[in-house]
């Protein structure tokens, strides 16, 4: 099981997460790509960064607002949707390449992640977009309980996804996580740390409701806000290791 | 003698140039990239039109600013020059490879373009990000009387350059531009294609003074905003064949 | 019944709308606050039209998504609303002071309008803008068949409302616009007279199903954008008188 | 003498300055306006922490530049600086008003700043857009060796003008500052505290040439980017009273 997380997303003036003390310990580096987050400066040294310390590189697009950071869905058509992929995912995969580094996958930020596991149209729009790219690139979206049917339609348009799950977040039974607002929404160290040894060992987590559910997980998304969360990706990587 | 237009200039429900009517007559298309016009669906249909009309494609990066449309001049660093290139030009190429399109070179725009010709390290930073770009690109400059000093510049970074004249403004005796300030500045139309007659036939062009300029050019930019743009571009194209 | 139009949506480089010919027809201009539309350059030429021709003068805010041009439902909380509403509204209203005018109303922009008038959350929040905006300004929303129940909301909060309704529009039995993508969603020129005839003498629309319905119309919303719609504001406005 | 600190410098997602630690210490917050930071719902926050530590407000408008935070010189026209200080001016200004709150002054920010102080043409197109303003606002510009021909020139249009020094930074013969980049162009801590003491109490400044300079400051320019610029504000401060 990898590590992911998100990074590069500093823009401008503003410094946001601990990119240096993170990359060490990660996987996969999912980089904002100018639309919610980083500029191209800022993506070029996210890249360099993510040379130095040999991790995958993965395109984190967004839908377009920078003030809210791409947390706010937008009603965007299909069309929309597949030319600002295509916009986003290119300057990365360029930016990439100038650095000699080749790009892997695509991992949607934010409300446009929310939006690809909640509404079929946007899924179809992002497979779609990425099944157009000239380059094969993987698709990452998150492990549910009917992660299959998303497979389905992903494998028709020649598609590999990779399955993500949440280390510090509680699942419900359909295997989606309790929104930030409900209790127990986020999980405490040791129940965070409990349950990546359950998904790394058993392939499983225990939901709010006490079921134990079966998740296929490629990655597991961590953060690298602050100094805890950093802490807490050492200790997820002692672990998995 | 090539004919290069700038294109692709509409962003989101704002409409300019008479793209549809200009891309048969010319035979490279400047394509704006998101940072001065052109967001992502504006850039995915020119690129359609350039296909359907087989002209080459050039990138048509700028200094970020939408509001001024590109033609302020920012202080900008070499390092925030160089990362805009290569984020703007990334993401042009990776949109015309999803439509089995290849980009052929860069043309600057603007404040950009004018900041190119006037400042040696605006020139040079941008032989930079070209030279480091994993794809041959040529780079789009002035023909001016001292156009052998860039060229050595660009063949130290291995870069080739087409040179590009005028085909409705008045020259000054360094092969200059007049600013439109001036009087006379912008030709007539008689005026315009005596001066494509005399680059085609003679590879020279008589400035404001009355004086006899070589200038080698291989391509020729025209304008496309308006029904007398097209109507000239016609007649530019009819003159040339 | 007065007119209203939205105008100074041009934004830098990009024209559009005929404001020039409009706005010696209308009686209340919406104008773009920068949101989707209209840098402050337009707003200044745009609200000095509107003092050469004595019209009103409405702020026509919209969420922030310029190249989406606010016609894009977005996410945003009651705070995020009340804040953007307030920056918009000021930026304008003390560039009208600027110019010795005086702001008259609000009315929101495209999907921020429709947002208002199908969520009750956004709609308080546009209300609870407007109180707390230091200076009486009118709230312009759709006369629809449950319009009393918005005029209760306002009226709590010491909100006057201005109704208004569309020329060009075909109405269901709610009162609501069909959707543009159904059949017949837009009249044709002679069934737009007829329906300014009828809500100008009878104070009704004939809605899809034949229905007379009642709808007290405070102002018309009419379209400049193109020469067909000065055209067809100017015999409105013939009608009218 | 009192102090002046630039708030509300954050931006969506992004925080910047320790603006709760800085406030109860400052006289006048110089509050960002939109266009090189400071979103809408910033401003509003910030207002609110002005109002309750009782802070007088300035804008602190930019070019527009939010990548580069407003940092980087850019070539606009006149008409275009004043109506981009109208409109910014203007939505603090109301958002101000909505919180029982008047705006005090203008001062502008980074290159906008400095190119005030360097081009006369920036200078007067500042001075004419607060001329204009509907309220009457002070404008805070550097103390300089030739502060009385910036005062000349705003006694003219009926401008008062704040002088500000800048506490940890060392002035040449004219008044001005060592560019950063130069070497003793940021005082130490001592240095910075000595060259208050001597602004406060002898209203001069001993510049790199060992000249004793006088400045007549009314205000003095303090950073709260850090723990350590907090911390020497308070020092500022105690010194001062």
């Amino acid at each position: 099981m990898k590590l992911n997380c998100d990074l590069g997303e500093s823009f401008g003036a503003w410094s946001m997460g601990l990119d240096n003390e993170v990359m060490p310990y990660i996987d996969q580096a999912n980089i904002a790509c100018g639309f919610h987050a980083g500029d191209s400066l800022v993506m070029q040294k996210t890249l360099t960064l993510a040379k130095q310390c040999q991790v995958s590189i993965g395109a984190h697009p967004s839908y377009p607002d920078l003030v809210g950071f791409g947390r706010r869905s937008m009603a965007c058509t299909q069309q929309e949707i597949i030319a600002m992929l295509h916009y986003q995912i290119a300057a990365l995969d360029g930016m990439a390449q100038v650095q000699g580094l080749s790009l892997d996958y695509v991992k949607p930020h934010g409300a446009l992640y929310n939006d690809m596991m909640k509404k079929p149209e946007v899924f179809n729009s992002i497979l779609t977009a990425i099944s157009q790219y000239p380059k094969k690139l993987v698709l990452m979206i998150q492990a549910t309980a009917d992660f299959d049917n998303y497979k389905l339609q992903a494998t028709k348009l020649g598609i590999t996804l990779y399955s993500e799950a949440f280390a510090d977040r509680c699942y419900d039974d359909n295997g989606r996580l309790l929104a930030r607002t409900e209790q127990d929404a986020v999980l405490s160290k040791e129940a965070m740390l409990a349950q990546v040894k359950q998904l790394a060992e058993q392939g499983s987590v225990t939901t709010i409701s006490g079921k134990i559910l079966t998740l296929n997980v490629d990655s597991l998304c961590v953060h690298g806000d602050n100094i805890e969360g950093v802490q807490a990706i050492r200790e997820i990587k002692d672990l998995l290791r």
